[in-house]
Protein backbone atom coordinates (compact mmCIF):
# COMPACT_ATOMS: atom_id res chain seq x y z
CA UNK A 1 0.00 0.00 0.00
CA UNK A 2 2.56 2.13 1.02
CA UNK A 3 4.92 1.24 -1.89
CA UNK A 4 2.05 1.77 -4.22
CA UNK A 5 1.65 4.79 -3.06
CA UNK A 6 5.21 5.35 -3.74
CA UNK A 7 5.16 4.69 -7.01
CA UNK A 8 2.24 6.33 -7.63
CA UNK A 9 4.21 9.70 -6.66
CA UNK A 10 7.22 8.65 -8.76
CA UNK A 11 5.06 8.32 -11.94
CA UNK A 12 3.43 11.96 -11.22
CA UNK A 13 6.71 12.93 -10.65
CA UNK A 14 8.60 11.65 -13.22
CA UNK A 15 5.88 13.02 -15.82
CA UNK A 16 6.06 16.41 -14.22
CA UNK A 17 10.13 16.65 -14.77
CA UNK A 18 9.56 15.44 -18.28
CA UNK A 19 7.49 18.19 -19.14
CA UNK A 20 9.91 20.86 -17.33
CA UNK A 21 12.43 19.91 -19.36
CA UNK A 22 10.22 19.15 -22.56
CA UNK A 23 8.71 22.14 -22.12
CA UNK A 24 11.57 24.36 -22.04
CA UNK A 25 13.15 22.56 -25.04
CA UNK A 26 9.57 23.72 -26.88
CA UNK A 27 9.90 27.19 -25.88
CA UNK A 28 13.40 27.58 -26.87
CA UNK A 29 13.03 25.50 -30.21
CA UNK A 30 9.77 26.80 -31.35
CA UNK A 31 9.72 30.18 -30.21
CA UNK A 32 13.37 31.41 -29.64
CA UNK A 33 14.82 29.75 -32.86
CA UNK A 34 16.59 26.41 -31.63
CA UNK A 35 20.23 25.53 -30.12
CA UNK A 36 23.32 26.37 -31.64
CA UNK A 37 27.01 25.98 -29.61
CA UNK A 38 28.50 28.93 -31.40
CA UNK A 39 28.22 31.88 -29.13
CA UNK A 40 25.17 33.34 -30.69
CA UNK A 41 21.49 33.92 -28.76
CA UNK A 42 21.21 30.15 -30.10
CA UNK A 43 24.01 29.09 -27.69
CA UNK A 44 22.02 30.98 -24.96
CA UNK A 45 19.27 28.77 -25.34
CA UNK A 46 21.22 25.88 -23.63
CA UNK A 47 20.99 28.10 -20.44
CA UNK A 48 17.05 27.59 -19.60
CA UNK A 49 17.04 23.95 -20.65
CA UNK A 50 20.24 22.98 -18.71
CA UNK A 51 19.57 24.61 -15.92
CA UNK A 52 16.06 23.54 -15.24
CA UNK A 53 17.03 19.71 -16.29
CA UNK A 54 20.00 19.90 -13.97
CA UNK A 55 19.55 21.93 -10.97
CA UNK A 56 15.69 21.13 -10.52
CA UNK A 57 15.07 17.61 -12.75
CA UNK A 58 18.11 15.60 -12.26
CA UNK A 59 19.14 17.35 -8.64
CA UNK A 60 15.14 16.64 -7.79
CA UNK A 61 15.34 13.01 -8.89
CA UNK A 62 18.93 12.56 -7.51
CA UNK A 63 17.40 13.55 -3.75
CA UNK A 64 14.98 11.17 -3.38
CA UNK A 65 17.13 7.91 -4.00
CA UNK A 66 16.71 7.31 -0.03
CA UNK A 67 12.92 7.58 -0.26
CA UNK A 68 13.00 4.05 -2.64
CA UNK A 69 11.49 1.49 -0.25
CA UNK A 70 14.74 -0.71 -1.91
CA UNK A 71 17.20 1.76 -0.15
CA UNK A 72 15.57 0.94 2.94
CA UNK A 73 17.36 -2.72 3.74
CA UNK A 74 20.67 -3.85 3.36
CA UNK A 75 24.20 -1.66 2.76
CA UNK A 76 23.72 1.71 2.51
CA UNK A 77 26.91 2.11 0.37
CA UNK A 78 25.26 1.41 -3.20
CA UNK A 79 22.76 3.39 -2.40
CA UNK A 80 24.98 6.28 -1.37
CA UNK A 81 27.08 5.73 -4.73
CA UNK A 82 24.15 6.04 -6.21
CA UNK A 83 23.09 9.61 -4.84
CA UNK A 84 26.43 11.02 -5.02
CA UNK A 85 26.47 10.12 -9.09
CA UNK A 86 23.26 11.28 -9.89
CA UNK A 87 23.85 14.64 -8.12
CA UNK A 88 27.11 14.80 -10.00
CA UNK A 89 25.36 14.69 -13.58
CA UNK A 90 23.13 17.46 -12.11
CA UNK A 91 25.86 19.38 -11.81
CA UNK A 92 27.56 18.25 -14.62
CA UNK A 93 24.51 20.22 -16.52
CA UNK A 94 24.74 22.94 -14.50
CA UNK A 95 28.07 23.52 -15.53
CA UNK A 96 27.69 23.26 -19.15
CA UNK A 97 24.23 25.29 -18.59
CA UNK A 98 26.37 28.23 -17.13
CA UNK A 99 28.89 28.06 -20.03
CA UNK A 100 26.52 28.26 -22.19
CA UNK A 101 24.78 31.64 -21.24
CA UNK A 102 28.84 33.13 -20.33
CA UNK A 103 29.88 32.20 -23.67
CA UNK A 104 26.65 33.92 -25.04
CA UNK A 105 27.59 36.77 -23.11
CA UNK A 106 31.37 36.96 -23.62
CA UNK A 107 30.54 36.59 -27.44
CA UNK A 108 28.31 39.51 -27.69
CA UNK A 109 30.41 41.94 -25.00
CA UNK A 110 27.07 41.63 -22.57
CA UNK A 111 28.03 42.25 -18.79
CA UNK A 112 27.70 38.94 -16.72
CA UNK A 113 26.34 38.42 -13.21
CA UNK A 114 24.93 41.96 -12.73
CA UNK A 115 20.98 40.85 -12.09
CA UNK A 116 19.50 39.62 -9.12
CA UNK A 117 18.72 36.26 -11.08
CA UNK A 118 22.27 35.64 -12.03
CA UNK A 119 23.41 37.11 -8.19
CA UNK A 120 20.94 34.05 -6.90
CA UNK A 121 21.69 31.55 -9.54
CA UNK A 122 25.43 31.62 -9.04
CA UNK A 123 25.00 31.47 -5.23
CA UNK A 124 22.76 28.73 -5.60
CA UNK A 125 25.86 26.28 -8.02
CA UNK A 126 28.62 27.46 -5.66
CA UNK A 127 26.31 25.90 -2.81
CA UNK A 128 25.39 23.28 -4.55
CA UNK A 129 29.26 22.38 -5.38
CA UNK A 130 30.13 22.83 -1.78
CA UNK A 131 27.22 20.44 -0.60
CA UNK A 132 28.67 17.85 -3.07
CA UNK A 133 32.00 18.02 -1.97
CA UNK A 134 31.32 18.25 1.67
CA UNK A 135 28.91 15.44 1.28
CA UNK A 136 31.78 13.29 -0.49
CA UNK A 137 34.15 13.72 1.76
CA UNK A 138 32.26 13.12 5.18
CA UNK A 139 29.20 10.61 3.81
CA UNK A 140 31.76 8.57 1.28
CA UNK A 141 35.15 8.44 2.13
CA UNK A 142 35.55 6.48 4.97
CA UNK A 143 38.30 8.97 6.97
CA UNK A 144 34.99 10.93 8.85
CA UNK A 145 33.42 9.15 12.17
CA UNK A 146 30.40 8.49 13.54
CA UNK A 147 29.91 11.59 15.15
CA UNK A 148 30.80 13.63 12.55
CA UNK A 149 28.62 12.41 10.05
CA UNK A 150 25.58 12.49 12.39
CA UNK A 151 26.86 16.24 13.32
CA UNK A 152 26.59 16.72 9.45
CA UNK A 153 23.65 14.89 8.14
CA UNK A 154 20.92 17.36 9.45
CA UNK A 155 23.12 20.15 7.88
CA UNK A 156 23.07 18.24 4.50
CA UNK A 157 19.37 17.20 4.53
CA UNK A 158 18.55 21.13 5.08
CA UNK A 159 20.89 22.55 2.56
CA UNK A 160 19.47 19.74 0.11
CA UNK A 161 16.46 21.15 0.66
CA UNK A 162 17.26 24.90 0.67
CA UNK A 163 19.57 24.70 -2.44
CA UNK A 164 16.69 23.01 -4.37
CA UNK A 165 14.64 25.74 -3.08
CA UNK A 166 16.75 28.38 -4.30
CA UNK A 167 16.90 26.88 -7.90
CA UNK A 168 13.29 27.50 -7.84
CA UNK A 169 13.37 31.14 -6.89
CA UNK A 170 16.23 31.35 -9.76
CA UNK A 171 14.51 29.31 -12.50
CA UNK A 172 11.17 31.76 -12.07
CA UNK A 173 13.33 34.79 -11.92
CA UNK A 174 15.07 33.70 -15.33
CA UNK A 175 11.90 32.63 -17.21
CA UNK A 176 10.66 36.08 -15.95
CA UNK A 177 13.63 37.95 -17.46
CA UNK A 178 14.05 36.31 -20.36
CA UNK A 179 10.31 36.99 -20.78
CA UNK A 180 10.85 40.65 -20.77
CA UNK A 181 14.27 40.56 -22.70
CA UNK A 182 12.52 38.66 -25.72
CA UNK A 183 8.94 40.20 -25.39
CA UNK A 184 10.14 43.66 -25.70
CA UNK A 185 9.64 44.93 -29.25
CA UNK A 186 7.04 42.82 -30.42
CA UNK A 187 4.18 43.38 -31.86
CA UNK A 188 2.68 40.89 -29.20
CA UNK A 189 4.35 42.11 -26.32
CA UNK A 190 4.41 40.36 -22.61
CA UNK A 191 1.86 42.47 -21.49
CA UNK A 192 -0.49 41.11 -23.75
CA UNK A 193 -0.36 37.98 -23.28
CA UNK A 194 0.81 36.52 -26.33
CA UNK A 195 1.05 32.21 -26.78
CA UNK A 196 4.54 32.14 -25.58
CA UNK A 197 3.95 33.90 -22.41
CA UNK A 198 1.22 31.59 -21.58
CA UNK A 199 3.30 28.52 -22.35
CA UNK A 200 6.83 29.86 -20.54
CA UNK A 201 4.95 31.23 -17.59
CA UNK A 202 3.05 27.70 -18.00
CA UNK A 203 6.67 26.35 -17.88
CA UNK A 204 7.74 27.95 -14.98
CA UNK A 205 4.43 26.89 -12.88
CA UNK A 206 5.56 23.33 -13.64
CA UNK A 207 9.29 23.66 -12.01
CA UNK A 208 7.15 25.03 -8.68
CA UNK A 209 5.06 21.86 -9.07
CA UNK A 210 7.66 19.44 -9.57
CA UNK A 211 9.77 21.44 -6.89
CA UNK A 212 7.36 21.44 -4.34
CA UNK A 213 6.53 17.65 -5.31
CA UNK A 214 10.15 16.68 -4.38
CA UNK A 215 10.17 18.98 -1.39
CA UNK A 216 7.06 17.05 -0.04
CA UNK A 217 8.47 13.35 -0.42
CA UNK A 218 11.96 14.50 0.87
CA UNK A 219 10.69 16.36 3.85
CA UNK A 220 7.03 15.51 4.76
CA UNK A 221 6.30 11.86 3.55
CA UNK A 222 7.09 9.02 5.64
CA UNK A 223 9.53 7.34 2.71
CA UNK A 224 12.22 7.81 4.82
CA UNK A 225 14.38 5.10 5.17
CA UNK A 226 14.95 3.99 8.93
CA UNK A 227 18.05 4.91 11.11
CA UNK A 228 20.08 2.00 12.12
CA UNK A 229 18.33 0.21 15.37
CA UNK A 230 14.85 1.81 14.95
CA UNK A 231 12.28 -0.62 13.56
CA UNK A 232 9.25 0.31 12.04
CA UNK A 233 6.37 -1.85 10.96
CA UNK A 234 7.85 -1.24 7.78
CA UNK A 235 11.15 -3.14 8.29
CA UNK A 236 10.78 -6.84 9.18
CA UNK A 237 12.47 -7.98 12.15
CA UNK A 238 15.11 -10.56 10.57
CA UNK A 239 16.30 -10.41 7.31
CA UNK A 240 18.63 -11.40 4.79
CA UNK A 241 20.58 -8.08 4.58
CA UNK A 242 20.80 -7.51 8.44
CA UNK B 1 22.42 26.47 26.67
CA UNK B 2 19.72 25.42 24.16
CA UNK B 3 17.75 28.54 24.76
CA UNK B 4 20.78 30.79 24.96
CA UNK B 5 21.24 29.65 20.97
CA UNK B 6 17.65 29.63 20.23
CA UNK B 7 17.55 33.71 21.48
CA UNK B 8 20.85 34.11 19.56
CA UNK B 9 18.98 33.29 16.64
CA UNK B 10 15.96 35.14 17.28
CA UNK B 11 18.13 37.94 17.37
CA UNK B 12 19.80 37.03 14.32
CA UNK B 13 16.40 36.49 12.81
CA UNK B 14 15.13 40.09 13.74
CA UNK B 15 17.81 41.59 12.46
CA UNK B 16 18.15 40.30 8.95
CA UNK B 17 14.09 40.72 9.09
CA UNK B 18 14.18 44.49 10.27
CA UNK B 19 17.14 44.92 7.25
CA UNK B 20 14.69 43.16 4.48
CA UNK B 21 12.48 45.56 5.40
CA UNK B 22 13.99 48.78 6.02
CA UNK B 23 16.44 48.56 3.12
CA UNK B 24 13.06 47.79 1.02
CA UNK B 25 11.48 50.99 2.15
CA UNK B 26 14.97 52.78 1.51
CA UNK B 27 15.25 51.28 -2.29
CA UNK B 28 12.14 52.76 -2.77
CA UNK B 29 12.60 56.13 -1.08
CA UNK B 30 15.97 57.16 -1.97
CA UNK B 31 15.83 55.85 -5.68
CA UNK B 32 11.89 55.88 -6.21
CA UNK B 33 10.59 58.94 -5.48
CA UNK B 34 8.89 57.56 -1.84
CA UNK B 35 5.56 56.73 -1.01
CA UNK B 36 1.81 57.73 -2.32
CA UNK B 37 -1.81 56.54 -2.17
CA UNK B 38 -3.06 58.06 -5.03
CA UNK B 39 -3.05 55.34 -7.80
CA UNK B 40 0.68 56.44 -9.28
CA UNK B 41 4.08 55.12 -9.39
CA UNK B 42 4.14 56.32 -6.14
CA UNK B 43 1.39 54.07 -4.47
CA UNK B 44 3.12 50.98 -6.69
CA UNK B 45 6.48 51.87 -4.35
CA UNK B 46 4.08 50.04 -1.21
CA UNK B 47 3.95 46.84 -3.15
CA UNK B 48 7.88 45.61 -2.27
CA UNK B 49 7.79 47.31 1.09
CA UNK B 50 4.48 45.25 2.15
CA UNK B 51 4.91 41.50 -0.16
CA UNK B 52 8.61 41.83 2.29
CA UNK B 53 7.17 42.53 5.26
CA UNK B 54 3.94 40.27 5.09
CA UNK B 55 4.78 37.52 3.06
CA UNK B 56 8.21 37.18 4.11
CA UNK B 57 9.64 38.75 7.86
CA UNK B 58 6.23 38.57 9.77
CA UNK B 59 4.78 35.89 7.94
CA UNK B 60 8.20 34.52 8.79
CA UNK B 61 8.24 34.94 11.70
CA UNK B 62 4.28 34.03 12.94
CA UNK B 63 5.52 30.38 11.71
CA UNK B 64 8.21 30.42 14.40
CA UNK B 65 6.28 30.57 17.09
CA UNK B 66 5.84 27.00 18.47
CA UNK B 67 9.55 27.40 18.26
CA UNK B 68 9.62 28.98 21.20
CA UNK B 69 10.76 27.44 24.54
CA UNK B 70 7.81 29.38 26.22
CA UNK B 71 5.17 27.12 24.11
CA UNK B 72 6.87 23.73 24.81
CA UNK B 73 4.94 23.36 27.66
CA UNK B 74 1.77 24.16 29.32
CA UNK B 75 -1.66 24.70 27.27
CA UNK B 76 -1.27 25.33 23.34
CA UNK B 77 -4.22 27.54 22.81
CA UNK B 78 -2.71 30.58 23.33
CA UNK B 79 -0.22 29.52 21.42
CA UNK B 80 -2.11 28.96 18.94
CA UNK B 81 -4.12 32.44 19.02
CA UNK B 82 -0.99 33.79 18.72
CA UNK B 83 0.11 32.13 15.55
CA UNK B 84 -3.20 32.42 13.94
CA UNK B 85 -3.40 36.57 15.06
CA UNK B 86 0.37 36.95 13.44
CA UNK B 87 -0.48 34.74 10.53
CA UNK B 88 -3.29 37.45 9.69
CA UNK B 89 -1.32 40.58 10.37
CA UNK B 90 0.77 38.95 7.86
CA UNK B 91 -1.98 38.48 5.49
CA UNK B 92 -3.56 41.70 6.14
CA UNK B 93 -0.17 43.62 4.93
CA UNK B 94 -0.38 41.31 1.56
CA UNK B 95 -3.16 42.14 0.58
CA UNK B 96 -2.84 46.37 1.26
CA UNK B 97 0.68 44.98 -0.89
CA UNK B 98 -1.89 43.45 -3.63
CA UNK B 99 -4.28 46.44 -3.46
CA UNK B 100 -1.26 48.77 -4.02
CA UNK B 101 0.24 47.33 -7.10
CA UNK B 102 -4.08 46.38 -8.34
CA UNK B 103 -4.47 50.67 -7.98
CA UNK B 104 -1.16 51.50 -9.78
CA UNK B 105 -1.67 49.33 -12.85
CA UNK B 106 -5.73 49.88 -13.12
CA UNK B 107 -4.66 53.75 -12.70
CA UNK B 108 -2.25 53.68 -15.20
CA UNK B 109 -3.90 51.31 -17.15
CA UNK B 110 -1.78 48.71 -17.29
CA UNK B 111 -2.35 45.14 -17.00
CA UNK B 112 -2.52 42.92 -14.51
CA UNK B 113 -0.98 39.47 -14.19
CA UNK B 114 0.83 39.04 -16.83
CA UNK B 115 4.13 38.22 -15.48
CA UNK B 116 5.44 34.93 -14.35
CA UNK B 117 5.94 36.85 -10.75
CA UNK B 118 2.20 38.10 -10.76
CA UNK B 119 1.63 34.35 -11.66
CA UNK B 120 3.40 32.80 -8.83
CA UNK B 121 2.69 35.46 -6.34
CA UNK B 122 -0.90 35.71 -6.57
CA UNK B 123 -0.58 31.69 -6.61
CA UNK B 124 1.54 32.02 -3.48
CA UNK B 125 -1.56 34.60 -2.05
CA UNK B 126 -4.07 32.15 -2.42
CA UNK B 127 -2.58 29.19 -0.86
CA UNK B 128 -1.63 31.28 2.20
CA UNK B 129 -5.23 32.16 2.36
CA UNK B 130 -6.75 28.51 2.22
CA UNK B 131 -3.86 27.89 4.85
CA UNK B 132 -5.15 30.13 6.84
CA UNK B 133 -8.82 29.34 6.80
CA UNK B 134 -7.88 25.95 7.12
CA UNK B 135 -5.47 25.90 9.90
CA UNK B 136 -8.32 27.79 11.34
CA UNK B 137 -11.07 25.85 10.99
CA UNK B 138 -9.58 22.66 11.79
CA UNK B 139 -7.21 23.62 14.35
CA UNK B 140 -8.68 26.35 16.06
CA UNK B 141 -12.38 25.84 16.41
CA UNK B 142 -13.34 23.01 18.14
CA UNK B 143 -15.27 20.62 15.94
CA UNK B 144 -12.59 18.83 14.45
CA UNK B 145 -11.33 15.03 16.03
CA UNK B 146 -7.97 14.36 17.11
CA UNK B 147 -7.76 11.80 13.80
CA UNK B 148 -8.49 15.08 11.30
CA UNK B 149 -6.17 16.96 13.19
CA UNK B 150 -3.51 14.36 13.32
CA UNK B 151 -3.79 13.97 9.32
CA UNK B 152 -3.84 17.56 8.72
CA UNK B 153 -0.97 18.61 10.88
CA UNK B 154 2.28 17.55 8.81
CA UNK B 155 0.38 18.85 5.61
CA UNK B 156 -0.34 22.05 7.41
CA UNK B 157 3.47 22.63 8.42
CA UNK B 158 4.75 21.51 4.90
CA UNK B 159 2.81 23.84 3.10
CA UNK B 160 3.48 26.41 5.84
CA UNK B 161 7.27 26.33 4.97
CA UNK B 162 6.12 26.05 1.15
CA UNK B 163 4.68 28.95 0.75
CA UNK B 164 7.82 31.07 2.79
CA UNK B 165 9.81 29.33 -0.18
CA UNK B 166 7.51 30.11 -2.93
CA UNK B 167 7.22 33.93 -1.73
CA UNK B 168 10.60 34.23 -1.78
CA UNK B 169 10.76 33.18 -5.68
CA UNK B 170 7.94 35.99 -5.87
CA UNK B 171 9.93 38.42 -4.27
CA UNK B 172 13.40 37.92 -6.11
CA UNK B 173 11.52 37.56 -9.65
CA UNK B 174 9.86 40.92 -8.33
CA UNK B 175 12.92 42.55 -7.58
CA UNK B 176 14.47 41.55 -10.63
CA UNK B 177 11.60 42.64 -12.96
CA UNK B 178 11.49 45.80 -11.40
CA UNK B 179 14.73 46.46 -11.77
CA UNK B 180 14.74 45.77 -14.82
CA UNK B 181 12.49 47.98 -15.37
CA UNK B 182 13.38 50.83 -13.75
CA UNK B 183 17.24 50.98 -14.90
CA UNK B 184 16.14 50.51 -18.64
CA UNK B 185 16.54 54.17 -20.16
CA UNK B 186 18.94 55.68 -17.57
CA UNK B 187 22.19 56.82 -18.12
CA UNK B 188 23.68 53.59 -15.73
CA UNK B 189 21.57 50.83 -17.02
CA UNK B 190 21.28 47.53 -14.90
CA UNK B 191 23.63 45.99 -16.93
CA UNK B 192 26.44 48.42 -15.80
CA UNK B 193 25.53 48.08 -11.63
CA UNK B 194 24.86 51.47 -10.35
CA UNK B 195 24.43 52.15 -7.04
CA UNK B 196 20.98 51.20 -7.06
CA UNK B 197 21.12 48.06 -8.37
CA UNK B 198 23.58 46.86 -6.04
CA UNK B 199 21.57 48.06 -3.62
CA UNK B 200 18.25 46.48 -4.41
CA UNK B 201 20.07 42.77 -5.57
CA UNK B 202 21.74 42.92 -1.72
CA UNK B 203 18.13 43.22 -0.60
CA UNK B 204 16.79 40.29 -2.61
CA UNK B 205 20.10 38.52 -1.36
CA UNK B 206 19.08 39.37 2.86
CA UNK B 207 15.28 38.22 1.92
CA UNK B 208 16.92 34.77 0.70
CA UNK B 209 19.26 34.83 3.75
CA UNK B 210 16.17 35.67 6.13
CA UNK B 211 13.94 32.82 4.53
CA UNK B 212 16.46 30.07 5.10
CA UNK B 213 17.13 30.99 8.64
CA UNK B 214 13.82 30.94 9.10
CA UNK B 215 13.23 27.11 7.42
CA UNK B 216 16.35 25.88 8.89
CA UNK B 217 14.80 26.87 12.72
CA UNK B 218 11.03 25.44 11.29
CA UNK B 219 12.38 22.29 10.00
CA UNK B 220 15.90 21.11 11.02
CA UNK B 221 16.76 22.79 14.51
CA UNK B 222 15.69 20.68 17.54
CA UNK B 223 13.65 23.51 18.78
CA UNK B 224 10.22 21.59 18.30
CA UNK B 225 7.47 21.58 20.65
CA UNK B 226 7.60 17.60 22.19
CA UNK B 227 4.34 16.11 21.09
CA UNK B 228 1.66 14.88 23.71
CA UNK B 229 3.54 11.80 25.48
CA UNK B 230 6.84 11.94 24.20
CA UNK B 231 9.45 13.32 26.75
CA UNK B 232 12.85 14.68 25.95
CA UNK B 233 15.05 15.87 28.00
CA UNK B 234 14.22 19.25 27.77
CA UNK B 235 11.20 18.36 29.02
CA UNK B 236 10.97 17.81 32.90
CA UNK B 237 9.08 14.68 34.00
CA UNK B 238 7.12 17.34 36.48
CA UNK B 239 5.73 20.56 35.69
CA UNK B 240 2.83 23.01 36.66
CA UNK B 241 1.62 23.19 33.73
CA UNK B 242 0.86 19.36 33.46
Amino acid sequence: MVSGRFYLSCLLLGSLGSMCILFTIYWMQYWRGGFAWNGSIYMFNWHPVLMVAGMVVFYGGASLVYRLPQSWVGPKLPWKLLHAALHLMAFVLTVVGLVAVFTFHNHGRIANLYSLHSWLGITTVFLFACQWFLGFAVFLLPWASMWLRSLLKPIHVFFGAAILSLSIASVISGINEKLFFSLKNTTRPYHSLPSEAVFANSTGMLVVAFGLLVLYILLASSWKRPEPGILTDRQPLLHDGQ
